[in-house]
């Protein structure tokens, strides 16, 4: 039962692999020997502001949210991440200084991790995920800039119509608390967008 | 001369890769061969938002700004690049989709620049530079993220002092209103940070 479980996980994360670059079955082997299964339980920490964290995670089941802390011990989420999804610390995880945020299962949550060392073995043995990693890099960076150019230049409104957009899957899992959060409004605020919008304003 | 000219920028290119990996002769040829050399007049558009944009530059001469513009019509700056940097609107340079900023020399500009096709061509031919770009990438991201988290997280003076660090060689070449947009700030905003700070507050 045990295994098999891990084969469900492992199963995840070839079939995420398998989006942007094709393995043999002797670079499969390798790379799931370095991989670690991780079980959280709700609201328990993947990574600890002013800790380092050197762990790249893959969610396999669950939900997360990583989120920072301002002077005034206010929280601000910086994103959301669901089965299928790549999160860690990224400035922890390759310089080694301390996180600057948390990462938080919301719900029971599974994750396969590699340590930093790992990955340099992995590019130094399997070079195509230099590749992989450099597709997921782009992607990631593409998100983060259209989130920052909106957050700039778009209405309230339209932002969160656009996170309703590319994120449906999100507003059924995460309250509506953290979605404000996350699109830098109070939870009233959101509120009266949600209720605008549903009276067709 | 146009010859020595062409050279002193092909060198600053090389001497950009070079930091995180090594060609041979042949695979320096190739590379060279795919990039153009561009020149801008100040205040010159590398990018037009709106326009598709999919050609990836690299500065050996000059300063750049990217800047977007909200409903208002006012404009956002998003980041600058001077010598050694590379600039593009990622989003149009990947997916084909009209650019979402203004990229404009604020100098008399010089840039060498590739296509999307091209840099598929080159990944194909030479696949040192998917780990070259993997890099590049995560350095980007990492700027960004510490952007973001820093713009959440920390106070207006805190901010401005980390940028004049991470950025000394900006402030000589950037007028003040353009890094107060940068930060977010208004111009006066700015101006009274600097007055406190220099006033030892």
């Amino acid at each position: 039962m045990a295994l098999e479980g891990l084969a469900y996980h492992h199963q995840c994360v070839l079939n995420n692999v398998a989006q942007h670059t094709k393995l043999t079955s002797e670079e499969i082997r390798f790379f799931l020997s370095l991989l670690k299964l991780k079980k959280l339980r709700r609201k328990q920490f993947l990574v600890v502001m002013g800790e380092v964290s050197r762990v790249e995670s893959f969610v396999t089941k669950g939900c997360l949210r990583a989120f920072t802390i301002d002077e005034k011990y206010e929280e601000h989420i910086l994103q959301f991440a669901i089965e299928d999804w790549w999160i860690s610390d990224f400035r922890s995880f390759l310089t080694g200084q301390p996180a600057n945020q948390y990462i938080e299962a919301l719900e029971e949550t599974t994750v396969l991790q590699f340590s930093y060392e790992d990955l340099q073995k992995l590019y130094e043995q399997v070079p195509k995920f230099e590749r992989f990693f450099r597709i997921k890099l782009q992607n990631a960076y593409m998100s983060f800039e259209h989130r920052v150019t909106t957050a700039i230049s778009k209405s309230a409104e339209e932002r969160y119509l656009d996170f309703t957009k590319r994120y449906a899957y999100l507003e059924q899992r995460v309250p509506l608390y953290m979605i404000a959060s996350y699109l830098g409004f109070t939870p009233e605020f959101l509120s009266k967008i949600r209720k605008d919008l549903s009276n067709g304003g």
